[in-house]
């Protein structure tokens, strides 16, 4: 008998995408960070949702606000890896009857505080027994038709630049903390062309290899241009995930001015890593060292399953 | 230390809603079926989650396409109780790794069987590792401006009718297969002014003392003329829970017209069960005997914690 351990989350998501089907309705469903749906006049709606785990995303010791943070800000984080903005949210929230009210406020005091940085407003959801706590919250945002960006938009030459620095994102606590990349990516889309667009949450390796994936193309990345955090291996910035960095394939005519104006007005920095090449049989990402040698790439990233 | 099972489900509710607070631009927040949302013209959004958890709201016996089923049927029950339709769901699924794919693959059937039949469209969501399967679907549906009903709508003289019949969902198993009555919801809209409306997922007992409590209000029913299903108990048809039919409140003025109506045109049932009074001090809802005496309210219905 078949296990979901043995298929892995990107098959299992494939499949679900298969056993879904597609709808005509719908501008962009399934195998992106959020789906995109027709809204009102200019724009498109985003819709998407993220799960949180005791004792899988996060253990009992930690701080419950940083929970309630972290929950909506991965679901801000993909609509900014949309181009777009979060507006409203609702909360789903699995909690063992012995569960202290000071926790549940806690945690709604981190919601609130990524809400409130956001704008994004919480406006309902489900409260249930469960055995572990879990938080799933899905979230509502928007984008104008002519600023939405997908994974699939990546073409042969483009560029590869990445926001922030890599790797230690779990080990750091970095991940209960992180700020998504919202105005960063509002500020690209409004000024640049962009192609393709992910945030990472599972690690550049494997996140790169979704672009590629979906839009038909290979890349190569320069393992000495990686930012990474101080401590942090060439490895760890490849596969720890949990950066909730944005990675994005512009033109090449343009990369060399967006360089420039990265430098000036992303505080967090724009580092340019490689580039995207044509589709190729084997390994889509080719990572290579300053001699020109190919080097392993490692995948791990965080596993689902 | 206070707990979450000393609070319960409905003190916990109206203190997330105290803790997220509200916020102008949206319609309706937390504290009903559905939050409301600002929509395209002439249209309000409505978004809603619900949870379902292994060993809470299903055992492993049970076959996965009816948790499915009943995972996204609860939540188009929640937008046929705002009057409106369901068009857009996304599904966070916790799974432990050595689930069957065969489980997931017929949980996904049960999902989109509903979605067919409902026409809603299954966009996106999460997997995710989990001790215990959950399933949490979000769903996005419209309305009208002019045919969303609320909880708060009831006034004292309103006649209060019921579709179907209540009791025994969950020892029958109705509750996995439970048709959501969005085609009475959107039939009754469109014909009759209803002034207030829930579906009933923890019991009448409960669920009329919402819409008592959120309208200011109090109500009497007749223990006579609830209409039970087959071998079910007084108690059982007020307290079981999980009926997933409709509430509703609408002027007196209309209530003979709208029986004659429901008879011809709702193949479940319409009944009138009796009707709201202004608001008292002490029990909101009042249960009455043939011979006129008050009867005790059993309360019991789902217990969430």
């Amino acid at each position: 008998m078949s296990r979901i351990s043995a298929l892995g989350e990107r098959e299992l998501i494939r499949r679900v995408g298969r056993w879904v089907g597609k709808s005509r309705s719908v501008i962009r469903g399934i195998g992106d960070d959020c789906a995109v749906l027709p809204g009102p006049s200019g724009k498109h709606l985003l819709f998407a949702s993220d799960m949180l785990i005791q004792g899988v995303h996060f253990t009992d010791k930690i701080d419950p606000a940083a929970v309630g943070w972290k929950a909506l800000a991965v679901n801000v984080s993909d609509a900014a890896a949309m181009g777009g903005i979060p507006l409203y949210a609702v909360v789903s929230l699995g909690l063992p009857p012995s569960t202290p009210v000071a926790f549940v406020e806690n945690l709604y005091r981190g919601l609130r505080r990524c809400a409130a940085r956001f704008g994004v407003r919480i406006v309902g959801g489900d409260t249930d027994r469960s055995p572990k706590i879990v938080i799933d919250v899905a979230i509502l945002g928007e984008v104008e038709k002519s600023r939405v960006v997908y994974r699939s938009g990546a073409r042969s030459g483009d560029q590869l630049f990445v926001t922030g620095r890599l790797g230690g994102s779990l080990r750091s606590g970095r991940h209960l903390r992180f700020v998504p990349r919202v105005r960063e990516a509002r500020l690209l889309g409004a000024r640049w062309r962009i192609h393709a667009m992910i945030d990472l949450s599972d690690g550049l390796a494997v996140d790169l290899d979704r672009i590629c994936e979906a839009s038909g193309v290979s890349a190569r990345i320069a393992a000495a241009d990686l930012p990474r955090h101080g401590g942090c291996s060439l490895t760890q910035a490849l596969a720890d995930g949990e950066d909730f960095e944005l990675l994005i394939a512009v033109p090449r005519r343009e990369a060399k001015a967006l360089a420039a104006w990265g430098k000036k007005n992303l505080r967090c920095g724009l580092t340019r890593i490689g580039e995207i090449l044509p589709r190729r049989a084997g390994e889509r990402v080719q990572l290579m060292a300053p001699s020109g040698r190919r080097l392993p790439l490692p995948r791990e990233g965080f596993r689902h399953f």
